[in-house]
């Protein structure tokens, strides 16, 4: 698939790290980076990522995070691929399962991990995508509610679930977090100061109890709209984006 | 009770509107004035407080939106008899009706509304309060998800519940109102930049199907940690504070 003409090689963290992704269809882009960059893992700690796509946001936080023991699950083989290659590709031990959420293989169901991380797809049903990796990818294939089920199953007790997701789905995330699944940290994403969060990253720690953290909002861009996108970044959203910097501190 | 030692009277408003409140137990302050202005009712409209304290919110969102048709409900007699008492002094009709919510009287269930605010008590069980009102007023009485259910039954389609919460109970109120509550706003109030929210005023449309909007934070206060209280307000939090401005543009 490498050498096939829908693929494109893209430049993340500032060209520390390449990745194949298909030209058109679904691609991963800032919020893969923001996702990577808001887990708190540190070396040797077991990161899952579910629906990992061509592995952007895994191979970023493995980047980040050297020794930090990667697995990615995706459902559709020619997406798993790329991960596989993209790993190899950044010199970036990953393990890459091909599967669907709602049917794990045995060998992950026996398995438990510290970090679970997702960017579950954006939109519901509704219109259908031109190509069918980018519908499968964008669209639901599984609820919401049942992604967040199946990353807590596979926590081990405290464990991190990190998610990144629209703004607009904040009470479903957190209807499906609440009560079962402990200490939670809300941070808004705003395209820019006064503006709605377009964005919600939130974090979950399994089985704890304390308060829920509504943090300031982290803003991506400092000037006017009439730039274009990625000349006005804030130096906060340049640390994530462009040097693969953390942004969350282990704060719940 | 006016004469009472145990009563003091504050300004609200930047001295518009004076309530009597007991000087000691449950003292409604910035919560009350941040609901009265989030709550986007119309002249004629029909606004219901539930746990309506001595009137703050209820009669300060009176004295901006003349004409609004106000009732309160109150489980306490003393804190209702304060309610009357400050709606007489002030010059605004009210009815306060003295009555549990969880057993509100036929004449009342009988009616809908066009508004519901609520400031529902911020402390869960745990220690006890040193008086009683103050008990009653900051211990629940009935879970956070009972006040919800009870103000929506109390709304009429597209009518608007308006809360204002410690913003560590936000799953609890997002989860309380998916998916039945309709559009949903979230707006974080913030003591100062940068900081986590203190409070959330949630804003929800009874039976529409909008998306969830996470608004930019309100921040109370400029600057450093040091000044007193209320002399380092925001612009936007003197507007609300001492001139009675309204936070919400009917933004859902």
């Amino acid at each position: 698939m490498t050498s096939s003409p829908e693929i494109r090689h893209d430049g993340f963290l500032g060209g520390a790290l390449r990745f194949a992704q298909p030209a058109e269809g679904y691609r991963a882009g800032a919020d893969a980076v923001m996702l990577a960059a808001a887990c708190p893992a540190r070396p040797a700690e077991r990161v899952l990522e579910l629906g990992c796509g061509a592995g952007v946001a895994l191979l970023c936080l493995g980047w980040r995070v050297r020794g930090a023991r990667l697995t990615g699950v995706e459902l559709q083989p020619q997406y798993a691929e790329l991960a596989r290659e993209n790993a190899r590709a950044n010199d970036i031990e990953a393990r890459i399962v091909t599967a669907d959420l709602g049917a794990l293989p045995a060998e992950l169901r026996a398995e438990s991990f510290d970090h679970v991380i997702a960017n579950p797809p954006y939109f519901l049903g509704g219109t259908a995508a031109p190509d069918q990796g980018r519908g499968i990818a964008r669209h639901e294939g599984l609820a919401l509610e049942h992604w967040i089920a199946v990353g807590l199953r596979r926590l081990r007790p405290k464990g991190w679930l990190t998610l990144i997701q629209k703004a607009d789905r904040l009470a479903e995330i957190l209807a499906a977090l609440h009560p079962a699944a402990g200490t939670i940290s809300v941070l808004p994403v705003a395209g820019r100061v006064g503006r709605d969060a377009g964005r919600v990253i939130v974090t979950a720690r399994k089985g704890t109890r304390g308060p829920l953290r509504l943090l300031p909002p982290f803003v991506m861009h400092a000037k006017s709209a009439h730039l274009q996108d990625g000349e006005d970044l804030t130096p906060e959203a340049q640390a994530v984006l462009r040097a693969g910097e953390a942004i969350n501190r282990r704060d719940i």
